[in-house]
């Protein structure tokens, strides 16, 4: 399996994680961008330049390979499901990627499926969704082409209605949460099926990026297992080849509730490249590629801190404070090769290590003060 | 410095692993090299076919340039030393080659600087080595342009001198030793040096490569320390910027002798990049980036073993056993995208981690026992 030919859609950071893992095994990458300037561009064995979208694009990329995968959920699900027919290996698999593409879908999967998740509404439209005023405060999320925060809208009350999304979504009632968990779970062509331990989440106040991360999360024993169960079952439910990233909420009455998933590498994962024996993307390859999968054990308790770019500033990034950092026992700055800098753009992440989380919380609030993300020319 | 123009001269095993760590960072770096199918091709942001040892080549390599490092000692230093007047950062240092490549300025450099190695008397050919029966037996080592084992051979007697190169060399003690050790050393523009964990090194009994190694090596505190302050003053009398290898006998009185070294990444030091907090690449890159040497903390025992071709077999490699490998816990195999095996080519590494050393030993076994790396066609 280590010989196949392999497409990734996508090049951006969580396509560069999965060549720096690749490395090992030598793998034979094709990466397939619209961004001539990509993130994977200057260490893909193989670049293509061209849409993520576009039928014949992905169908013509893919039919000169043994094994497609993603990095990005907003794929061409026809074009690989025609490779699929056509003897293609392609994991996670298209009717998995079309059923978390599509959040109504998704929610509606959770339901079939007793996976425990917010209560919700499908709403049409914008008129549709006005009818739903007892429901709010809620949030509304655009069934397709939302991530990292865009395509969520929180509406409080009837007042808000007049900006809510006119286009097919659902209305979530917003969770009074005490804590954001994340599972990575992975699952091979076997059915076999590994977690990563709990994560706890943090995310950043306005954007809804996550900030920063823990591992593992403090959470109770209990709660942790619950966690898991729920990542595990989900997996198996989708039936899913490859990585499923379970984002989760803790309630404040300790109940567990599934937020949304990633079919794939995902941010809340980036730590485990440094502080577990296996990572998330060594484990992504071990999964499609039909090999067994590799301990998630931790070397001791971790922090990831996502570097975004700093609000006022546009243009050739710079990194102000890496060597304060660099100088820091166990933090590894990871970078993502954009050379732009956007206010809160994830240009690159911070892992931090430490032997016990008293020590490991000083040092992220260190890292945080200590690293911002600029350009000399101000936004 | 992480936005300078890094040129490496050599794009073999070593070079690929330095790129793997550079990806973290974003570096921008060029690999010069021979093979047009070296390691490194595949995902070198750019990469340049080209002799190490010409003159023009390297020279004209290096001139676009900001930094030049090496990953092979056998290159045109003439060159570098052109390069260095002009301002490039050349590390390790021309000078610091140019010692190292010869053996016998090699060894004279650590007498006039009181460091402690094996007896020698330098030789210019065939007929002055037969001067020196009454040294025998002794290693006989070509001065310039071994590796590997090559340019080495034992004499023990009057009959052995016939076959004895006829070049200049130099023969030295053979040393009743009971163990090999190496101690890996960085250290920076400023003059910080850092040591990693002294290892223990096991050689094929034949030809003279690591066949595997254990770390922490299993020798008293007292042998450590010495073994670690005989590599910091190695480094120091240098004056190195970039990382030595220090390739270390112990007596059996336990006197420790510097047997050789290498001023770039080494064989004794893969198992760095899952075994310890930074890895020998990562800490080479700080040393010439002009960054703080990074720490150098082990997550617990680990072991390497080479994968080196089986006798009897060349051509189209194949890796017999890596499921097996892989399906073990912390056991993390690393190919060296070398298409064609050979007899004890080195075609990869593994690294070994586990709890404790006695079942470090064990799992080192099972993995002897369970990889080869054959070919269909037979040699």
């Amino acid at each position: 399996m280590l010989s196949s030919r392999i497409g990734i859609l996508g090049g951006g950071q969580l396509g560069l994680m999965l060549l720096q893992a690749a490395v090992d095994w030598n793998l034979d990458i094709h990466i397939l961008d619209p961004d001539a300037d990509a993130p994977c561009r200057r260490i893909a064995p193989h670049f293509q330049q061209g849409s993520l979208q576009d039928y014949d694009t992905v169908y013509n990329f893919g039919k000169s390979l043994d094994i497609i995968t993603i990095e990005i959920e907003k794929v061409n699900v026809d074009a690989l499901e025609a490779l699929e027919k056509e003897g293609k290996k392609v994991y996670p698999q298209p009717s998995v990627i079309r059923k978390i593409q599509d959040k109504r879908i998704q929610k509606q999967f959770y339901t079939e499926h007793q996976l425990p998740t917010a209560p919700f509404i499908l709403t049409e439209n914008r008129d549709d969704t006005a009818k739903h005023i007892d429901f709010l405060p809620a949030f509304h999320k655009l069934g397709k082409d939302g991530y990292d925060g865009r395509g969520v809208q929180r509406l409080r009350s009837a007042e808000d209605l007049p900006k809510a999304f006119d286009q097919p979504g659902l209305l979530e009632k917003a969770i009074d949460f005490e804590k954001e968990l994340a599972v990575i779970v992975a699952r091979n062509e076997k059915g076999e099926i590994s977690c990563f331990p709990t994560v706890e989440m943090v995310f950043h106040p306005e954007h809804n990026l996550v900030e920063y991360l823990f591992a593992p999360a403090e959470i109770s024993p209990a709660v942790d297992e619950k966690a898991k169960d729920i990542a595990r079952r989900t997996a198996g439910a989708f039936g899913i080849t490859g990585l499923l990233a379970v984002e989760l909420f803790l309630t404040k009455e300790g109940e567990v509730l599934i937020n949304e998933v990633a079919p794939r590498p995902h941010n809340s994962g980036h730590h485990t490249i440094r502080a577990n024996a296996t990572s998330q993307y060594e484990q992504h390859w071990r999964a499609i590629l039909g090999l067994p999968l590799g301990s998630t054990v931790p070397f001791g308790p971790s922090a990831m801190v996502n570097l975004l770019g700093e609000e006022g500033f546009e243009g050739p990034a710079v990194y102000e404070g890496m060597e304060t950092l660099l100088a820091t026992e166990q933090v590894y700055p990871f970078l993502y090769w954009k050379a732009i800098t956007k206010p809160f753009r994830k240009m690159g992440h911070i892992t931090i290590m430490d032997h016990d989380m008293e020590s490991l919380r000083e040092k992220v609030d260190f890292v945080k003060r200590n690293i911002r993300v600029i350009s000399y020319k101000p936004a």
